[in-house]
């Protein structure tokens, strides 16, 4: 057990691949570590303390930015599979050779790629608020992910209480006890956009593009579902707007070991409006 | 705490409506009993142990056949409508002013129906293997349920490894283990079917009856949804062929506070393949 928390964690890097990747690892080492994949446009401070702390009490903690990525060095690329690339290169240099990931949103698809790139690595698979290849409304951004990415916030953060919460009083005062533990570590936080403006918006672009082709049209394009014999436990709030709470059902009638759960009042945030749910659940999950 | 188990719990009667009511219950009393409302053509014995003793460690547990069902006299009426009244005569003939209400299939329709009528009373559902009115392939038996019913078992009982659980070895060995626990009351079981096939075979058609008046195809039919207010759990197995499972996802996502869960590999009884599981999942949503 480290004496580490979310908060406290240091930044530390390794390199791989030619890129210096971010990374936090915090909680109880010794077993399979919990490695925690990002969403769009998120960076190591967008996770919860109240879940990340809420694993680590039972297991280690690894939060990274990918390639491109804020403190990580490299240029974001704009496909998945690439993306499935490093996140592997990161931990093959970290010299994992096991682990529980969790991928949430673009992390999930992330997770899905390098789960059949190399099945070998992944005991157990967390896929929350994320869908497959060719989801439901995941061609381009939704339009809803359109209207609100593409509005103004004052704080830029409040941005979250859309994307994640949904507009209901309950899940709004939920969000804002969240963006409160989000925003909780003061000492060395991750570069946010505003600090390098173009190279944030760059980096969402290439991001889009990856997410685009990841969600376009294809033939029988839940097929590849099949490849993924880990257990997964897939995760979603009732009414997601970024990737469609039906993506979630699609993800667990086509996994062949699947497990859903889905939050109500919740949107495409929802472990955070219920973290101390959602980690009883994964909990539960993971030591089944 | 009563020293009963599912396995000692006698039988007991009480009078409503001019009916005789068989009901047991057993567990911890004293606080909001749980109060299970069974499926087609399913007794008070087709409960699992591992399901209902689970519960009883913290909560006071009924059971009850509903009219014309087995123990209890009457007749079986062919709505769901009037197994809703008769549901409510029996706990209000017991005095029970609020309870958690578990409907199983059949079951479930009834728990909706009630819950709708006398909201009062309810104060948690749970809504396992079941659908709403008008759901996916609830105009009738389903092809598969038609196949599944109208077939010879010997014993007889083995009808249920194919109605609760998938084909696979590890979900027909999970079959074998709960029919196993539901024959293990040797004492005052209830009558089955065999002992009084015609009566059987009558209420099973009344069954029938009301079955296909709550799934026949009607005008915006899930608006009703909207009038269960109370905390919900809706649990399914992803395979279930007997109430399609896209039927719970339906549910879900129409109750206006609705959680879900699917089991992997599960079919019509994936409560019963993970009964611990099941049985933490419903008391975490139970405290909450």
């Amino acid at each position: 057990m480290t004496a580490h928390t979310h908060q406290t964690a240091p930044t530390q890097f390794v390199e791989a691949s030619g890129i210096r990747f971010a990374y936090r690892r915090f909680g109880k080492a010794g077993g399979v570590p919990l490695v925690f994949n990002q969403h769009f446009t998120g960076t190591m401070e967008h996770w919860d303390p109240a879940v990340t702390d809420g694993f680590a009490k039972d297991r280690e903690v690894i939060l990274f930015n990918n390639a491109g990525v804020s403190s990580s060095s490299g240029e974001v690329p704009t496909s998945i599979e690439e993306m499935a690339q490093h996140a592997v290169a990161f931990t093959d240099a970290l010299g994992i050779k096991k682990r529980d990931a969790l991928g949430f949103s673009m992390g999930g698809f992330v997770a899905q790629q390098f789960t059949i790139d190399r099945p070998d690595l992944v005991r157990k698979l967390i896929l929350v608020g994320t869908g497959p290849r060719s989801g439901e409304g995941m061609a381009s951004l939704t339009p809803e992910a359109h209207e609100i990415f593409g509005a103004k916030y004052e704080p830029a953060d409040e941005l979250w209480l859309r994307v994640f919460f949904t507009p209901s009083k309950q899940s709004q005062a939920a969000g804002r006890k969240y963006l409160e533990r989000q925003r909780a570590r003061k000492e060395n936080r991750d570069p946010v956009a505003n600090d390098k403006v173009a190279p944030a918006q760059i980096s969402a672009l290439q991001q889009v593009a990856a997410l685009q082709k990841w969600g376009a049209p294809a033939k029988d394009p839940y097929a590849y579902l099949k490849k993924i014999t880990q257990p997964t436990l897939v995760v979603n709030g009732s009414n997601d707007v970024i990737v469609y709470t039906v993506n979630s059902f699609i993800l667990q009638q086509n996994l062949p070991n699947a497990q859903l759960i889905l939050y109500p009042d919740g949107n495409h945030g929802a472990q955070y409006q219920y973290p101390e749910l959602f980690v009883e659940h994964v909990t539960q999950f993971l030591k089944g």
